[in-house]
């Protein structure tokens, strides 16, 4: 199985953590490790054929240096002249991957996701390896453990399936809060992780049905036996010049036969903002979650998420709120704010401020 | 006129800005000179005979760094080896222009505290200067605007005074809230603004009343021509090390005789905490205050004080927050939390962080 991961994020919501060369997939939120380094780390125990990383042309440089413990043999680096949203970037993976083996089963992974229970993760991923030899599209559903509105949701047709695998009925998009609760109260309804299975050859059918012109650019690559060769560079810049930014999703799961899904069971979250992280975190006794404890003065403070960079933060009598400061900037809020952090991106990116961003 | 600035003040309220060695009349809040300079300046146009500024040893330096705009042989730096609150600072400035000139008068001034209006500032000194050449013990007391409850109030015997100088009837400690409207209502109670005027024998004559010890203590100083002289650190150390701690309104003011106040009405706060911040200076259209605008994000924020210390602070979804920055602490407080940020700075010391403190 090859091992695709998708490390292209634009570094939005996590400012001012997270810039343009350091979006979120390369931030150390949890200390130590960077979320991409973690996802690699955790799929080296399936001895993967080869590890594809789809990244941005700016972000190249620091993946590479993330990843200098995999060796090179094992690792490929794609660069992404543009950001195109996912499906270019897995149809991009799929052909290269396709110039190699055409069979080969792909396991596509965003490298900005949390994941607890590795075992339980890893055995997931050979279970729709299997699966996903019998040229189905496999996703990866996760068991919802409240009625989140954050998340696309997967009904699964929980009477066809055997052995774990169901046949999807319909791709939900991210519901309200009463959508929600009814889907988890269904039963049948699993998050959708963003993770895939497939053969590399099937996707590339299903792109050539759903997506013809992005199936004619891929088609037409000339892949060389070395990526980093000069010419496939141009290549790829031409076709993301030519072709319109899409979901793998929206573009093919929604509309492809044979989609089925792995209900599972690992703790997962596509930590979407800076307010995910209190759940994922531990947390002091009043529910401050912080790297480093020794750096925090909360006095009648509960529920702060504070990332000081190393300086000393004093809380005194807040609540619920995200504190995170840089050398250059600071950012608060209100936990339930969080998601709305890309409009002060937006703001700064009006006022010319691109040091910033 | 002699002016003596008391400038001993420890810098806690105003952490993280504020430390042991610039404490707040060392800052500069308002941007541009600090409110030492500031106090400084506002009395040159009076012309005084001499300015004694009384400080602690530990901020010495840095009060002379500031005030070096002050010609040498108008300026004495008095340094306390501690803090002894402001009977003994009084007495000890009292004694060293007594031995210059024993029917001097002296104006006693805080160097951290914010006047608008500076003209009847100094028009108000000079009605003090004349009653004190009555021998009398001038209090300044302000109008006041609202029931503040964080200011002593001085009553004052309306039907007994002429040209705006009364006898005191009697000092109140900070009132509740109800007892601060009832005080308001009454119309002859005043804001205790700590700035004091009276000849400095007058002064010595009531400390020797009504603080004993301190007096003996005053008497035995040998003062020097020049106070630079090292004998007479030494005799301020042998004396500070012999009295206890004690306020000059307790002390004295509310036990002698011969007191009055002069009623003012310049604008006038003791900057007691970052909350009184926002009362004094300009904020924006959201009522956010910042020193420098250009680096501050308000995103449906309003009410904030905002010192960014040159970095970029963005706020989304805030409101009356307390936010300040310095190179090695962050503070974020609601605004009326402010007067307990003294708490913070004991936590440091309890944690033996002195580097911050």
């Amino acid at each position: 199985m090859y091992i695709v991961i998708l490390a292209g994020g634009s570094g939005t919501r996590f400012w001012p953590l997270s810039r343009k060369k350091t979006p979120k997939q390369l931030m150390s939120v949890f200390g130590g490790r960077s979320m991409l380094q973690r996802t690699v780390e955790r799929i080296i125990p399936l001895n993967p054929e080869g590890i594809l990383v789809v990244t941005n042309a700016l972000q190249a440089e620091e993946t590479e240096r993330q990843l200098s413990f995999v060796p090179d043999d094992q690792l490929t680096i794609v660069k992404e002249p543009l950001a195109r949203n996912t499906a270019p970037a897995i149809g991009l993976a799929a052909a290269i991957i396709a110039s190699l083996d055409p069979t080969a089963v792909m396991a596509v992974l965003p490298a900005d996701h949390y994941i607890q229970g590795e075992e339980e993760f890893r055995a997931t991923l050979e279970r729709a390896r299997l699966a996903a030899a019998d040229m189905t599209l496999v996703t990866l559903g996760i068991r919802p453990g409240s009625p989140e509105t954050g998340y696309g949701y997967i009904e699964a047709d929980l009477k066809a399936g055997q052995e774990g695998v169901f046949p999807v009925s319909r791709f939900i998009e991210k519901p309200c809060r009463e959508k929600a609760v009814e889907l988890l109260s269904a039963g049948n309804n699993y998050w959708n992780s963003g993770m895939f299975v497939w053969r590399a050859d099937v996707i590339l059918d299903r792109i050539r049905t759903h997506m013809p012109e992005l199936y004619t650019g891929l088609e037409s690559l000339r892949i060389p036996a070395r990526l980093s060769d000069h010419s496939m560079a141009r290549q790829v810049e031409a076709l993301y010049a030519a072709i319109p930014a899409e979901s793998i999703d929206y573009g093919v799961m929604e509309k492809a036969d044979g989609v089925v899904v792995i209900p599972s069971s690992f703790g997962w979250s596509d930590v979407g903002s800076w307010s995910a992280l209190p759940g994922l975190l531990e947390g002091d006794e009043h529910g401050n979650v912080v790297v480093d404890k020794s750096r925090l003065v909360p006095l009648d403070s509960q529920g702060c998420l504070v990332l000081g960079g190393g300086k000393l933060v004093a809380l005194l009598g807040v609540r619920d709120l995200v504190v995170v400061d840089t050398g250059d900037a600071l950012l608060v809020c209100p936990r339930d704010r969080a998601q709305d952090v890309k409009n002060v991106v937006d703001e700064l990116a009006g006022r010319g401020m691109t040091d910033l961003l």
